[in-house]
């Protein structure tokens, strides 16, 4: 007998039918003798539906206020997860944020959980109940309701998974598992098994939007196994994302490729070299609030350098107008830009005990005559940045190089 | 400065734009240095939609999670109405019953009111915020969500007004205050100034359905003015409900008249007159959940009496069925029944120190030529049952002949 704690998003609730989907699902993990606590978004639609109310109210409206009324999207999940339950004869009950009590910081809209008080939810599994939880919300110590942000509703299961110390935190989606790259770019891309924290941490920040990139943090600094599964498909096991494997023999060097096309690089070219020069290009940056994604410096000649860096595509224009001006203020020569790029990374904790991946990904992409732009290493992680036509095609050679096509069935 | 609260209906609060119109109006209240408290139902629709979903889920929701649920409508509400409020630069804050806390029983569904922590609410005014309360809600001792039942805003608004003694408490309304019948009936119904709890609980419970009739009772045994307001027209003062003025000399005799065509007829005929034999009719059929109304039996004659009570319509058959089978049991000669019935009513306190009111109103109806099949009195009520056919006329005649019609304009 296992404690597992299962996540279903909006699209797994999105309808009555669905709900009872779900409870029938449940009802077959329970029956193998597990118990059970469920976590569940609002229904598809639902929080978009209440924040378009209070748009029509006012243009900026106060988030207290806004969490007190977005919080009743998962309210309303809960109560009908449990009737369905209920219906089938399993006995159920749901929680609020603030009936656990879940207690989070005062960031309304964005907070951040504090503690967990599993006293009700222990109770009511020894008496033979399964647990359901809205995700996505808390409750601050004065007793206001907070949200946790959008896709929250994952990190609410991690953490209950943390507290209850639940065997396995099952994140059930619209997809079965994590893969080895998109499948819509890459046909061949392979379900994988397993992967670690820090790998799944580099792919959902890279854009492989399967997992919360909070929730992949809690789960590794709590160490709570996580299982991302498909909600539509019976049967899968899905893909584990658990630590680090201690024989690393085992571990495959690269586990997926990630990749997007939401950046722009800016470069000042000419830069006067001294000490100092990087804080006064990206201080004005940081300062308006543009996040800076990589950044390269190379070796200078003739006692100037050039500087790139990378920035979400929406910013572009505004990192654009800073570096006119710091352009003239630190004495460079120009400013050049590029809003036609796109990131492509291998990743893999195989990477640390292998030499040689970086050139072979260079080698890669020179058979196909992509030219490589910027680069970026870490640990686990290998970055390009190459011309946004030639993504998918960087992509496919990179996944067929590195052994990840799945086997022609 | 009075401490006011207000309650706005469902329909008051339907749209995005009738919230406005409400914070509008909270505003100019605000404005004259009042303190304002309101109380908020879920908008128009918004209960019935999740009452679907749950049905779509089950025919037979638990009654926890209903609430759970259900509770979510109100919960929207507070939440838009504080935001309009802030955008128009008020201080404003909202609490589900939970967050009050409204301490309720734990008869999910149609909870009652036990204690109200007024601690916050009073807070919040004190710093000059205007609070917004979710009505119909409140919170067991377990922490578990109940609702007070349909209608349950006017009784959170009354109990509120209670625990804060307040100055009035003030429930807008689609109608601008009290009539002294239903104007679809009788144009020339006038609106009342001033009306008592003890005939505000006659004209509802008869079928005036301006006001819960809980609402009222609580209003009443706390003293609790209550003033009933129209939320679509300004300036207009409504009907102050309150406790009787102590100068019964300026009390009007009759006050209103209420009507119900929602009533069907029962008589035993022939019952042997012995101590008992009221019981043993009446027995079954409140056994069988029939709520039994007006009540007469007449003196006997060869020691046998006539028994005639009425029931809901809905009803009807099922009460006739339980009789067909007691007038055996009990030796009656026979039962008959009608239900092509209406119930007319005179109320008002004048009547306890006035004659005649009962004789006028016999005379006015011989004068139409309806005929009275039953006549019930109580201190305050006097109402007879005539034949459907004839309510109308007999509410137009008896509305003229004791002086309610409206001056002509």
């Amino acid at each position: 007998m296992a404690l597992i704690v299962q996540k279903y998003g909006g699209t797994s609730v999105g309808t009555p039918e669905r709900i009872k989907a779900v409870a029938e699902r449940v009802a077959r993990w329970r029956d193998q003798g597990h118990q059970l606590v469920i976590v569940v978004s609002a229904m598809s639609g639902e929080t978009n539906r209440l924040i378009g109310l209070a748009q029509a109210i006012t243009s900026d409206p106060d988030p207290r206020e806004l969490d007190q009324m977005v919080c009743t999207g998962e309210q309303v999940t809960i109560a009908l997860l449990a009737m369905a339950l209920m219906a089938r004869g399993i006995p159920a009950r749901s929680y609020t944020g603030a009936q656990v009590a879940i207690r989070t910081d005062r960031s309304y809209t964005k907070a951040r959980i504090e503690s967990i008080d599993d006293a009700a939810i222990r109770a009511d599994l020894a008496e033979g109940r399964v647990v359901v939880v809205a995700g996505f919300q808390g409750i601050d110590v004065d007793g206001n309701t907070t949200t946790l942000g959008r896709g929250g509703s994952d990190t609410t299961g991690v953490a209950l998974a943390a507290a209850l110390h639940a065997d396995e935190c099952q994140i059930y989606t619209d997809v079965d598992g994590v893969y080895t790259t998109d499948p819509r770019v890459v046909p061949q891309a392979r379900r994988l098994n397993r992967i670690t924290f820090e790998e799944m941490l580099e792919m959902a920040s890279l854009g492989s939007k399967v997992l919360q990139i909070r929730s992949v943090e809690f789960a590794g600094k709590y160490n709570v196994p996580l299982r991302v599964l498909s909600s539509f498909q019976d049967g899968g096991e899905g893909t584990l994302i658990s630590v680090d494997a201690e024989d690393a023999m085992e571990q495959p060097i690269i586990s997926g490729i990630a990749f997007n096309r939401d950046e722009a690089k800016l470069t000042v070219r000419g830069v006067p070299d001294i000490p100092g020069v990087a804080y006064r290009i990206l201080g004005p940056v940081g300062a308006a609030n543009v996040e800076v994604d990589m950044i390269v410096q190379n070796v200078s000649a003739d006692n100037t350098t050039d500087f790139t860096f990378t920035v979400h595509r929406n910013e572009y224009r505004k990192a654009l107008a800073i570096l006119e001006q710091v352009c003239n203020e630190v004495g460079a020569r120009e400013v050049s830009s590029d809003d036609k790029i796109a990131k492509v990374s291998l990743v893999g904790v195989g990477m640390r005990s292998h030499a040689g991946v970086a050139s072979k990904m260079f080698e890669t992409l020179a058979r196909e005559n992509i030219n490589i732009q910027m680069i970026s290493t870490s640990e686990i992680k290998i970055s390009v940045v190459v011309q946004e036509k030639y993504m998918e095609l960087a992509v496919r050679a990179l996944h067929t190089a590195f052994g990840l096509d799945a086997p022609a069935e």
